[in-house]
């Protein structure tokens, strides 16, 4: 079981974490990157500003990088990291010309007929793939993965939703790696918290009521939940902590909530971690720094579960943005295609 | 109009604002500094780790630190910044030997015969002093301000209980110096958010109410408001970012909430900012490392008034933690006191 | 004595030191600021994104931004805070119409005609001024200071020249602040150092020498010592800290270099701090963040003074480089032309 | 071929380390953990502050710790990653019971009859175990490990011994994780340098003579060249950053020395690196985010190797100072007593 991927956008820093996470993956090799026009016919280790520790995967440093057009492309599934308004452009080509697209771009995650996976929170909603293809009338078609904060807080929903969520609030502290690179500029951000990020609220509260919601065999039914979100950017290299309140319609233990969150299944994937979401006891976990990488960054972490107002649970949750959070989704999501079938 | 008053807890970074801030204070002037026994009859420029850029201001270089006792000390005003299980022992005896203490400790807050004040919101709770030295028999009496989250949330709330409040929930992400010295280790808090502060939430739930509530003639009738706190520290030097959802029982526009901000009017005390609340418009304001400082450290910053669920608007609050939030916040009650003729 | 000056470049981290250092300054009134093409004829209070902690000086809010163009220029000093490529060009022809030209930038220091000045240092090579008109046959002229790490290491060098100095070592550690905005990334800083910062050390090595050096009636005689920099940015906001190794020719001790240190004299000019040199004894200073306001920005702080090779020195010179090391310099220098008549 | 181990102060940052790298190790399997008598009785898991990013080794979790005395060791070698004053008391005691102690502490480094190790530069000094069972009267022996900064130094240094190094200058930027743990404050670190590590300098200074010196057959002839270091605390989390100026006896090229560090070879143990020295060509690097974890911590990096005054070469040496520069040494010096034959 070998399939051939490519990578738009893989200078950035999630195409770094996909070139990263995809050496000696046991089903994906990859052929292709592509990069702006600029740097197209140059090596990949000799353009890309490697910004993650320890060196550029051996595989990846003379490949020669290619334009974001699907005639230099000899691959099963393309991998994007492209900024959302680039990938409104390119992707919908790449789907047109029979590949499977899996995303982290923002573009098309709220379109009607493209799936927006977190494959332990909604596996069926790929069944959309079937409406896409035939509504668009593409050989190909692209699936979506959620935003870093939205899919990291998502998970955490996941096992709470069959107490009856009435609605949500959640605060998150965001890392630097989220906004790219260059992205925030040290002068910004040092010695600061910045409390805005561009439409990261506006994605958390729309995308979380699509993933939760039920496919009706033609479209998603959105969850009949509210969220309110809060976000802010912190000086922190890697991983994303949310304080989140959860109301239900009724009381809910902080037992019951800990025995549901340990309770969600992994699937059988490559890179699915052993355990989601792990339950840190002690008083002050989870930690960025030291949690990050549970599960190798695919794990996320769940603390201080406790009582808050009335038919109300409050707890910590934190996952590693550019893994759970951005280029292990979209592998995670692809990964889950092909068990799926989807892909040939 | 001049006052004598003495610092106890001089030494930590609570008192070395106490000591920055009484400089060429125009009422108060300061006689006697207090610290543990091992520095008793050193120099204060000579033992204090002075962590506040700047020098030690020349009257206190010189000073001899004195004991945690009244007869060595010849003021009017004991400005307290013990740590609470120091301050439940010697705060009492100082009141009891007719001194006023104008205390930034949390060991009396709660004690129902005590003042819990911030001028803006609650002078009229000083009518507390007359239970309190006749409930106890003391000479002088003990006036607390709130822990600085508490302050900073709570000077924000106030404008908007004529909306009616039913319930907050407060994300706060608070500096380092909130902690004291030597306080977080750089081990602990670089690169990362620890989402615990030992009792700060309890604090913030249970303080609020009290300050918010009304002074019935003997005792305070706390307000009928439900908080909860999620509480995180943050690696900012000074000045602690809260992101608040508050409910209210009607629906309330964001023109009012902002209009009933601005309208908090300062006190005229010497201490006191020209705006208690600042409102920002810019869409990614307030800011610790930009905004801590504004009104000199004594004015809080809010910002990004926004609707969030059905009756409910969220924004953010910020404030200095160790100005408005602790050595500024004594001594503006201090200054009432003096104003309102609580001190002879 | 008022002048009215204008400001090239005044919205990067320069400028807005400029901005802000002028504010309320006993000659010079701001009356013109400049910057680049797209923000002419907008607001200048709209237009930059100001980083200094406290708001943007009132009277420059308002200010309407003009093009870099003496045609718009009703002043009698201009400051340039403009980048080396741009002031190439742009200077020059300020200087042809007749303007004093204050220049921060690093274009034109090394000109044979063109004095590179720290007033308490070489106050005297101010008289190539009369050489640079009548060579280039401009009405105004060009005047700059060194680059940052070059006047806080050139500060604390000239009270040594009596002794001899044969050579110098320096390791620099850098602000953030010096990189400009939006300068470095946070990704690439943070929990890091660069030890790279373009162009730098060769400014360290070569200015250095011409400062030191002897007007001659024509030209620099240039000072005849080797400097050997190597320069690295570090996690600091502002302040840059550099170990010095300074060899000689005979024997110096700790005390005798301390007592040259200490007596190098200010001038009475309205931006000179009270000590050019703070000598600081504590065991562990300077720090940036302690000492970079020392003499509001414009002292330099040493410390550590301590026996090395054999006739050699070490020790630790601070300053800030964007107050005493690039605005303030500028200032410094127009003051100077100001009492020394270069200016009408 | 399989050793028991015990570590010495393993709740402490380098202990933690030892209990890390020892997971899984081919030849030494710990058994017993030792710490302060507050912490003896209880299971590791449930004491140690545990501050590296992933879990505790499973082995280690429940391990009961034991006072720091011989009796209650079943071990061949014993780690020591105590405080030197502790380590003083403590190190005789376990050599005088016959057990091998590779220590990370710096008490009796500079003992006469103490062999100061780094594998790959002075191996043979091994023999120095010898003359200190002859001269003590010991069965066993203590071999110790230089302190982290002056390893560093020192593998660089090494290849260009041949050369003929006149003195050596080094100017350090030193992470937070050498300090241990609490170690050094937030509040006094944060947007700061500390220029004083306190016995650093001195230790540089005389360490690299010693282990660059040569043995007689009776004791080791001090290496005759001269060191002069500046060590400072810069907010980075692990990796120590060297400037270092090196000068010669004659001109030596910049490609000769690098071709010279690059021939250092690793030994053959298990826990040698592939390179010891990489040298990276890219203009600024090395940077400890980067480059600390190549060779799993035990490779050095070298850059920007560049010509400096007459005869000198300059250049940056960065390594991970808790792998390379300390527990990872002390287990490397463990293996090559294994292999030449000291442990039974």
């Amino acid at each position: 079981m070998h399939y051939k991927v490519g990578i738009l956008g893989a200078t950035g820093t999630v195409g770094q974490w996909f070139v990263k996470m995809l050496e000696g993956h046991p089903w994906f090799k990859v052929k292709n990157l592509a990069a702006s026009e600029k740097r197209v016919g140059k090596k990949y280790g000799e353009e890309v500003n490697w910004l993650i520790s320890q060196d550029i995967p051996k595989y990846a440093r003379d490949l020669e990088m290619v334009p974001l057009d699907p005639k230099y492309f000899d691959v099963d599934i393309i991998f994007s990291a492209l900024p959302a308004e680039v990938a409104r452009e390119v992707e919908p080509i790449f789907a047109k010309n029979g590949f499977v697209v899996a995303s982290n771009a923002s573009a098309f995650r709220m379109e009607e007929d493209v799936p927006l996976v977190i494959p332990e929170v909604n596996a069926d909603h790929l069944k959309l793939i079937e409406v896409q293809k035939s509504v668009r009338g593409w050989d190909g078609f692209i699936v979506t993965n959620p935003n870093c904060t939205t899919i990291i807080l998502v998970l955490s929903l996941k096992p709470l939703m069959d107490f009856g969520i009435k609605n949500v609030r959640v605060a998150s502290m965001q890392a630097l790696s989220g906004a790219g690179y260059p992205g925030v500029a040290s002068l910004s951000i040092f010695d600061n918290i910045i409390p805005f990020i561009k439409n990261e609220e506006e994605k958390v509260e729309s995308e979380t009521l699509k993933i939760l919601g039920k496919f009706d065999g033609n479209r998603i039914d959105f969850a009949k939940i509210k969220v309110s979100a809060s976000c802010h950017r912190v000086l922190v290299l890697d991983g994303h902590t949310e304080a989140v309140w959860v109301t239900f319609e009724r009381d809910v233990s902080v037992e019951d909530a800990i025995e549901a969150f340990e309770s969600l299944k992994p699937l059988q994937l490559p890179t699915s971690p052993e355990k989601v979401i792990i339950v840190r006891r002690e008083i002050d976990r989870p930690q960025p720094r030291l949690d990050r990488d549970a599960g190798k960054g695919m794990s996320i972490v769940v603390g201080r579960v406790r009582k808050s107002l009335e038919k109300e649970l409050k707890y910590i949750v934190l996952g590693h943005n550019v893994v759970r959070g951005a280029a292990g989704a979209s592998i995670l999501n692809a990964e889950l295609m092909v068990k799926e079938g989807y892909i040939d």
